[in-house]
């Protein structure tokens, strides 16, 4: 008989929303969570999304976020509601002494996110937002790439954008064009991946200015559509992004280093889910009449055991299977979205201030 | 037989820099060039580079630049001199009736640049410099993808970078650190080429502003060793590019439209010169679970015939036979190459002002 430590973590999700059907397979895929419960604000949606998403015959489906939040057979809470209703329910999660699994952005600035963030710290509860790459296999062996003092050296640039070409449809509609649910735009969506992959870059050590780069667009409401900045720190190394709703799907990061360089096209969404590839070069030059390079570059590919999403959801439940069993919560996640929110709060600021450089204070 | 119009176009070639031996094998492998001459400050020199560079047995070696000038056999000169050096000695090139293939960057600044240009036209003389990846057949293919409407639309955003880590060797002595011999350093060395590119996918049109990054790293003699900068267009367009000599080495662009995407990891120098590749996707999107790209992007291979500088030879050999018979210079190529040099002056004045917007003026 399995013991609570080794049961699978018990998941609601709080919000029908379009991306809580991917983070329903990848909660049905990790070996170690569940699908207990969903609610929305209307139960036949609730019970349509249940039977829509493979949740299992004992699911609940509640017409109500309050009457899942009271259900006491759920450990976890996957919250894809958009941004604006963060602290209101996260904070609830929390009180309830629920373990968060929350979609980015994590907030509308950095003093929201503190009170979630507080929040969780007062009721012993894991917070983690749903950056879905970082937990694939392949980003673990780039980190060990950029990571090697040989074989990558001291990053020096770095280059990372996101964008894709939203519709008519979306342009009007959709909740991330909407100053009242996700005001942070393109910014908070697109911009926050590009923000991570230079934390991660970095090793998630803060830079000292950001800076926004001019000509970001924004809809008529005032919300960002498409935008950019540059990052700098003390030993001059750089990092810029770009982020956007109006360009066709692209998402690069290069990142060089003083030994070698990082390249990939599919950092966020691997082309295929299967397996997903990078490029590198270690200590690359001309060959002697400059008509080549040596030694070649070379592209390694990463087979992966359960898609990215899953893989998170598997870390995620893993840690709350620790604290059942008298851990702590660990730091490390919500102390990247801290750092990550805190470059986008700046961003913005930037922005705002007629492109002015940023300090970072943490 | 042959007639004029027919024959090679015979090139001398005024300094026996390390480069001028990649432009010799590439006069040699060009249909419609021939090596005629080399002049050094030392004959022995300009002996042993003939000899070490399979010079014709009737080509001739001089120990000086002016005697290759005086020289009536020859057609077209080859300059790889330091940039300090360049408007001295294009103007003699061209005062002696002789085309001019000169390599990059093409001047210390814009009216210096000029000052060449004047030379060459009074003097009816066609004027390229040596930008060599913008010949090679992948580019023209790549062209024609940016250029399209539909695979590609109208380009957002851009990022382009190129950097190589010089060893402590270069950094002491290279002439592209010291200021009076290749002053602009890796912005007008590497610089020139994101530049290129970025006017490149922009159809050539200039931008409005230009914004250096804040972060260059100078040595100890005021020479750029490494900076970025951001360029902007009226209607929201953005890039960005970066150049080093203190990274490893990295020649990526990413160029994103409204339809399509277009990336390349070797745009300067393809990893082999028998064959360049790049990718492209149009009208990606995510799959319906989020969770992979439909469609998946392609990847293009494009054999070369001759080297992507011996196709730069040939285009200028191409240009300089039209004129013996009747033409008049291509104006296309001098007026790329001040565009280059007036955005290269324009970093290095938003440098100088504390990273100000400069405003670009034809």
């Amino acid at each position: 008989m399995a013991t609570e430590s080794q049961a699978a973590i018990r998941f609601g999700i709080i919000g029908a929303a379009d991306i809580a059907r991917k983070l329903s397979r990848a909660i049905t895929l990790a070996p170690n969570a569940v699908l207990s419960a969903v609610a929305s604000r209307s139960l036949e949606k609730a019970t349509n999304f249940a039977k829509a998403n493979n949740f299992p015959p004992d699911a609940k489906v509640y017409g109500s976020y309050e009457a899942l939040l009271d259900d006491k057979d759920i450990d976890a809470v996957y919250l894809p509601l958009p941004t604006s209703m963060h602290v209101k329910w996260a904070v609830s999660v929390a009180q309830k002494k629920k373990h968060l699994l929350m979609e980015k952005p994590m907030a509308l600035n950095v003093a929201e996110f503190d009170v979630i963030l507080n929040a969780c710290e007062e009721n012993g509860v894991q917070l983690m937002d749903g950056t879905m790459w970082v937990h694939n296999p392949r980003t673990a062996q780039m980190k060990e790439f950029v990571s090697d003092p040989q074989r990558f050296g001291q990053l020096r640039t770095m280059h990372s954008c996101f964008s894709f070409a939203g519709d008519a449809e979306f342009l009007k509609n959709d909740i991330r064009v909407k100053p009242d649910l996700d005001g942070l735009g393109a910014l908070g969506d697109a911009g926050w991946y590009g923000i991570r992959s230079i934390l991660w870059a970095n090793d998630y050590e803060l830079p000292k200015t950001v800076i926004a780069m001019h000509g970001p667009v924004l809809n008529e409401a005032g919300v960002i559509l498409s935008c950019g900045a540059s990052l700098h720190w003390d030993d001059g190394r750089v990092a810029t992004f770009s982020c956007s709703f109006l360009a066709n799907m692209t998402m690069d990061i290069t990142a060089t280093g003083t030994n070698g360089s990082l390249q990939l096209h599919d950092f966020i969404i691997p082309f295929r889910e299967e397996e997903a590839s990078y490029f590198t070069n270690t200590r690359c030059f001309f060959n002697d009449l400059v008509t080549g390079w040596v030694p070649l570059p070379s592209e390694h590919v990463v087979t992966t055991d359960i898609p990215q999403e899953a893989c998170m959801v598997r870390e995620f439940s893993r840690l709350v299977a620790n604290i059942k069993n008298g851990s702590k919560p660990e730091q490390k996640w919500p102390i990247i979205s801290r750092k990550t929110q805190l470059i986008i709060d700046a961003v913005k600021t930037s922005i705002e201030r007629g492109f002015e450089p940023i300090e970072i204070k943490w």
